[in-house]
């Protein structure tokens, strides 16, 4: 593969500096232009020890304007970044629209330096690569702009950089144990970088290969290269759908009949029962979490249901049981200005707990798939994505230890007009009602279709949907509270 | 002092359970006034070990909306909060504009647990609570409650406490050897409490003493404070300002000759000169650069200056200079919503960088004195006190070791028109000039003393301010380069 990289191309000093002032003015016309748009844009900066990433990204500094740009280097993780799923690091730091992230080596570190390591067996190799893809086709999907660049030196050109720099005293330090050991591991990298580079290497975020042996060719290879894909992007600042959507409900069969109506509704509990089986659950969940905490486990707990169905009355019966330290609760209306600037995801990466705490979601990233949905606030290319993406995005969660419990709290119609009608009576509840409570109402049918599709397609063995009998207060609260526990208990004891 | 806190009174569990009710409904109307308005309340729990702060702090998030308020526990720091000044733990948990923030012990846990250790003396501990006065009075005159609790307990009832609870075979692990060793500290710590609480009780944020002995009566004390605290201050949304302003300008004479009339803006350098000290100084720069990541050292610096006065230039300059791991620039926009919900300063504290790196500010907190002032963006008083705003939080940033330089770009008039009408015909700096920058050259005399106040106000010995000639490019960049230079080699090596 990189044999198309060492055919000793070379730009000279004269040509170099005469290329760069107008290579410059473009490069901040077009991000003028970018800061304006809605696209983010991810610039990876990827090779061996010795091509000069550094020099690269400096010079991309330079030639941009830095008030539009990030640089992210991540060498050693902070503790903060240990105790959460292993992208957070890369979505607290993933660009803005109209802005640029630049990252050193970005999430292809790991599987190419693990994998020459012997620390990356080819199944694991095969499931990052994999979220490599899947990762990148979301950003991508949502508008971003993604560019990869692959520096290549050939394993003479290397050995001959190191010397040279280590004959120079400016430039010896920079020359360490560690570049000569991976110098002699030539091979392995190439192999590696190969492997990962072909299978990562996507219509929509295509690898560029640089060779870098001329550092002026290098540069420039890469600035025209930043430049052009921004200009044709730009061209085209609305991504459209990619696939013609022509069957709306290809998974699901569409008739009246939906999965809320096996949930038997007529279930309830006396007063007495309820109070016996109340302490009993809370005791327990207090004991859970702190055995979750003290184990470093978290959990995510998403409460999804109608309008008065009793998710803020299912919660505190939770909180109740909790100490304060152990918990948040996160009410999800509409984004801020900062959050709209992102994928709709990266509002709730961005609040990920540490480890062994415990996370509640008074509605959740599941707006996507219902509101959103219902009231066209998203298209239905994104929201029909949205479902593969959760399933994604959870599956990270789990497997990096967190516990995810999903409920839907189900009522019916009447129930709902009655508790609607309660509400407008009590002074302090007042305000829990307002108009557009009523005018949901109006769309049940396309909330129940929603529902259904969004269980169907988003329970997962590790992240599993529970339908709670909701008519009953007393008897819902206990089915989530008793789900809780049992999903701690088998996990953490 | 706590013998007021020591009066054996107490209210029996059906009183408790009865005056329950009513009281949460309160809370939960107050809770939802105050989530329309435009006030951040900060609760902070205090008091000895054994009074049960954790279950005040439960009980409150039993009682109030948990999607409204955060409960904050800092029990051991995290890498990324010891690498940045000591305040950021606290800013970047503090509460939005009609959220509510409760903090077990705040920033009264060092002051008070520190000094029984003996680990700060008097003229420290005299520093931190004099910081913490100025830091409330701060947030309280830009809208915030807060509410400050010490739970009290005589020495042989918390002794009682302990024994009780090791006695109980479920609770036996809640009393640790720590608490034992503090409790036979308890005279110490009542004398540090004491002294604490005696010079933070201001009139704006006083101390409530509540007696812990019976917990019905604890719980209901704090959350009857609360609740009328919230009603009261809803009240009087809008805080106005404490002290009449009268003579608008004090502290500096006005005449027309301002500081600015100081520099001296003949000043030159020819291409030659400039040619031979750019390269010199960046030299240096690179260098030292590396040598403050190596030591920690984080660098901040500002720039301010008139439109066209050659900020973006000097930075260039500048980055160019540095690794692009090594430093991040930031412009000054408009605030985004989420920023604006927050006191004016913490939109900087969020992006506080971690220790070792250099930021450098393409407008900054001086916008507050500058643009705020000019406009009328602040309020008189907003601005006024912005001034020791400044001066603390730089002062802040400066303790930690990070080493702050600040920048004013002086150009005169005709220079500004020569430039303004130079970027009107270069295609590519077109988009940097607007109508907005011909509108402000009319207030030209306003900023001068905007800017000459400022100056006056802020340069002190730890963050004092550089006014720059800037009529000749290069001379400008050269002395932005040596000053930095200078500042960094002075500290460092």
């Amino acid at each position: 593969m990189f044999e198309t990289a060492e055919l000793n191309r070379k730009i000279d000093k004269t040509e170099y500096k005469k290329q760069l002032p107008e290579l410059r003015a473009a490069l901040l016309q077009a991000q003028f232009a970018l800061s304006k748009s809605n696209i983010p844009v991810v610039i990876i900066i990827s090779g061996l020890d010795g091509t000069g990433r550094g020099e690269v990204v400096n010079a991309l500094n330079e030639w941009l304007d830095t008030r539009g740009l990030e640089t992210i280097a991540i060498n050693s993780l902070t503790d903060e970044e240990k105790e959460r799923p292993y992208y957070w690091r890369y979505w607290r730091r993933l660009p803005a629209r109209g802005r640029i992230s630049i990252f050193f080596g970005g999430w292809y570190v790991d599987p190419i330096v693990q994998t020459v390591y012997g620390k990356m067996d080819a199944v694991k190799l095969h499931d990052t690569l994999t979220h490599i893809r899947r990762f990148e086709s979301m950003l991508i999907e949502d508008g971003a702009l993604i560019l990869k660049f692959w520096l290549h030196l050939a394993k003479t050109e290397q050995q001959k950089r190191f010397k040279t720099l280590e004959n120079n005293p400016h430039t010896r330090r920079s020359v360490s144990k560690r570049d000569w050991k991976h110098a002699r591991l030539y091979n392995q990298f190439i192999q590696s970088a190969e492997k990962t580079i072909r299978q990562t290497d996507l219509g929509q975020s295509p690898w560029l290969l640089v060779e870098a042996t001329n550092s002026c060719y290098r540069n420039l290879t890469v600035a025209h290269t930043v430049l052009n894909s921004l200009q044709k992007r730009l061209e085209t600042p609305q991504i459209k759908p990619v696939t013609t959507i022509t069957n709306p409900t290809t998974f699901v069969s569409q008739n009246s009949k939906t999965i809320l109506d096996t949930v038997d509704l007529t279930q309830t509990l006396s007063k007495k029962e309820y109070r016996k089986l109340l302490a009993s659950y809370q005791g327990q969940l207090h004991r859970l979490a702190w055995a979750a905490y003290a184990k470093k486990r978290s959990t995510i707990i998403v409460f999804e249901g109608g309008d008065a169905g009793g998710k803020g009355g299912a919660i505190r019966r939770m909180t109740q049981a909790m100490d304060a330290r152990l918990y948040q609760v996160i009410s999800t209306a509409a984004p801020t200005d900062e959050e709209r600037a992102h994928h709709y995801l990266w509002r709730f990466w961005r609040l990920m707990a540490r480890d062994g705490r415990a996370t509640i979601y008074d509605r959740s990233w599941y707006g996507r798939v219902l509101v959103e949905r219902v009231e066209s606030f998203a298209q239905e290319a994104e929201w029909k994505r949205a479902y593969s993406e959760i399933n994604d995005f959870e599956e990270q969660l789990a497997k990096h230890g967190s516990i995810v419990i999903k409920f839907w709290l189900h009522i019916d119609l009447d129930e709902q007009l009655k508790r609607f009608k309660e509400r407008e009576q009590v002074a302090y509840k007042q305000h829990k009602i307002t108009e557009e409570d009523w005018r949901n109402r109006e769309k049940w049918e396309d909330y129940s279709i929603a529902v259904n599709e969004m269980v169907a397609r988003t329970s997962t063995d590790f992240a599993p949907w529970t339908l709670v009998a909701g008519n009953d207060k007393r008897f819902a609260r206990i089915q989530v509270l008793k789900t809780v526990c049992k999903r701690l208990e088998n996990i953490i004891v």
